[in-house]
């Protein structure tokens, strides 16, 4: 298939073209580099070095994979998300390409308008461009577990049925997002669905829980493919700062009583998630979501976990509670349905990577 | 109180701005004329000519008002809000300041990105000046009841208790929004109801059904204050062309079957809702939801009550189904509550009003 990865310089995005590619997919990778940007803004690195866009396609050509193409380009610019699906004629366009960071989206005002404004706008364009250009297109959206926040009832994949005085439809499952970020893919998931529904697009909107890992067999090829991993306050998530405290043998900073539970998978089961989306597509004016998670865990389940594994390095480490910077439930029911895609029949393949990272 | 009015020069705005002000509220209007730019670019105008602010305000204060003064300026610039604020000081802010024609969204893309940047920032702003200038501040903010689409089952206000699975949880009510205004309004309602919960800013969404009517007692003490009355097709609403229709005996136009049904209230009840939210403040932290409409008519009833009124006038109608140009059910169940607005007593005043443009 002919797939265009939106923001496929970044975390999610690299690792899922090379993976598209070395499935035998014609992929082209678009991307504005505005992740190394905040780099550059918040003073932070990834742990593991990233080369330029063009080394990395050059190596991953030398390691004996198709050719990548790319775009280079903001997709708040309509000219240019139009031109790039006039020459490339995407049959699905993977949609990474969104500031993806909660604490980034909740710096200030200023970083609050642009998450929404940046996030909502690349949306509608890349939605305007297929239906102008390629409708028959196959969307797939990457959403967040973190839009539904943490009802007191079971999270179903999108829609609920809800039975009231005596009738009953099935509607979207209420959303609470917990940051301007997770508001932001909130917008977005309304946006698609009305989208679908007005010009019958076809999109796929995958839920994924918080993504770990860094390597995939074809990141591994070559040092040059490696992977980001990010670990500052901003862009590394809970679990990659653990891991980093834990190395130093530095207290583990769990954010109040850690009762916080969320979705978690591995990033090899990420882009096979992916491929399995593209390969499956949605039909005309459909509007499919999924969640995407192998496991639950609380973040003092998964200090506790790192702190186990830090032990067989020799390691010791504590956890320390500080107290939450966020105003979220420290404890609460969490209980989320991941029941369509594991029809898919993508459970084996997962179960294999649980918790790679750590052993 | 001191009551601002951002979109104070427009068709809901200026009548509350009056009414609020013949309370003996001190009243500042914000607005950057935008409504009447559209005018110009769409080549339409009121049926009733509309004399620039300053004159308005003129003779609000020949006919024995009180000064209501005036910001003018876009809510989209932080700058400004923020500076509107500081000097103004409001007890409530009534936010009518957004790009408010579901057509207009639909144009092209251009009117879609246009709407959903134009009315998310401008709230994000009005949010982060509250919290930042002031934080007791009351905001009442202008929803829709079209935010809600058309479920199957009965409309709560903006929340609903769903069992499922054997557990429970009141959650926002799901929106099925059916433009990319009535898209913006949604995103607008998460924002603000994230902004209470996360700074414990206190706000009321008032989600109006189609408001009617263009006199107000305030705005006929004078031509000079008279209201708009917009009858085209995009910011004229289908009452106010089937009224026009019938002036000139032309046939109404419904758009297909014209069973599409909505919630109907008079402008008059408007002002007043405004008046009660603002003299009734939520809590601290609270994002508290009301629908206003007095009552509930098909587009089919709409347009034989207004066939009814002109036979009066001696004028022969007729009625046309012309093919419906939304996507939208044109036959659907429709039952949307209003207890806790009606809680109030509001209900005397309003049962007086009805239908009064028409008879």
């Amino acid at each position: 298939m002919r797939i265009a990865v939106l923001g496929g310089d970044g975390y999610c995005g690299w690792p899922t073209a090379l993976y598209l590619s070395s499935r035998g997919h014609e992929v082209t990778i678009v991307d504005n580099f505005s992740r190394r940007l905040w780099d550059y803004e918040l003073g932070a690195q990834t742990l593991t070095p990233i080369r330029p866009l063009p080394d990395r396609l050059r190596a991953w050509r030398k390691a004996g994979g198709r050719v990548i193409s790319s775009f280079i380009g903001d997709i708040t610019d309509y000219e240019f998300v139009g031109s790039m699906v006039r020459e490339f004629e995407p049959e699905a366009i993977v949609h990474f390409a969104e500031q993806r960071s909660a604490p980034y989206s909740m710096i200030d005002r200023r970083h609050a308008n642009f998450t929404q404004v940046n996030n909502v706008v690349g949306t509608l364009n890349v939605l305007f461009a297929i239906k102008e250009f390629q409708p028959d297109c196959h969307l797939v959206k990457l959403g967040t577990m973190g839009e539904y926040g943490t009802p007191n009832i079971d999270i179903e994949e999108g829609y609920i049925r809800i039975q009231h005085n005596g009738r009953e439809d099935v509607l979207p499952f209420p959303k609470q997002p917990g940051s301007f970020y997770h508001l932001s893919k909130v917008h977005d998931t309304h946006n698609i669905h009305f989208c679908c529904k007005i010009w019958g697009l076809r999109a796929t909107d995958l839920n994924q829980g918080v993504v770990y890992g860094t390597v995939t067999p074809e990141t591994a090829h070559d040092e040059t493919l490696v992977n980001r991993f990010d670990y500052d306050d901003v862009f590394g998530t809970a679990l990659n700062r653990f891991c980093v405290q834990a190395a130093l043998e530095h207290p583990i900073t769990v954010y109040g009583k850690g009762g916080q539970t969320r979705g978690f998978l591995d990033i090899r089961d990420t882009v096979r998630c992916i491929e399995l989306a593209c390969l499956n597509p949605a039909a005309r004016g459909e509007f499919r979501v999924f969640n995407q998670f192998t496991e639950q865990f609380s973040i003092l389940q998964l200090a506790r976990m790192v702190q186990t594994a830090a032990k067989r390095f020799g390691l010791h480490v504590t956890i320390d509670h500080i107290p939450d910077p966020r105003v979220e439930a420290e404890e609460h029911y969490y209980n989320a349905k991941t029941r369509n895609w594991s029809t898919w029949d993508c459970n084996r393949t997962c179960s294999q990577n649980r918790w790679s990272i750590l052993w």
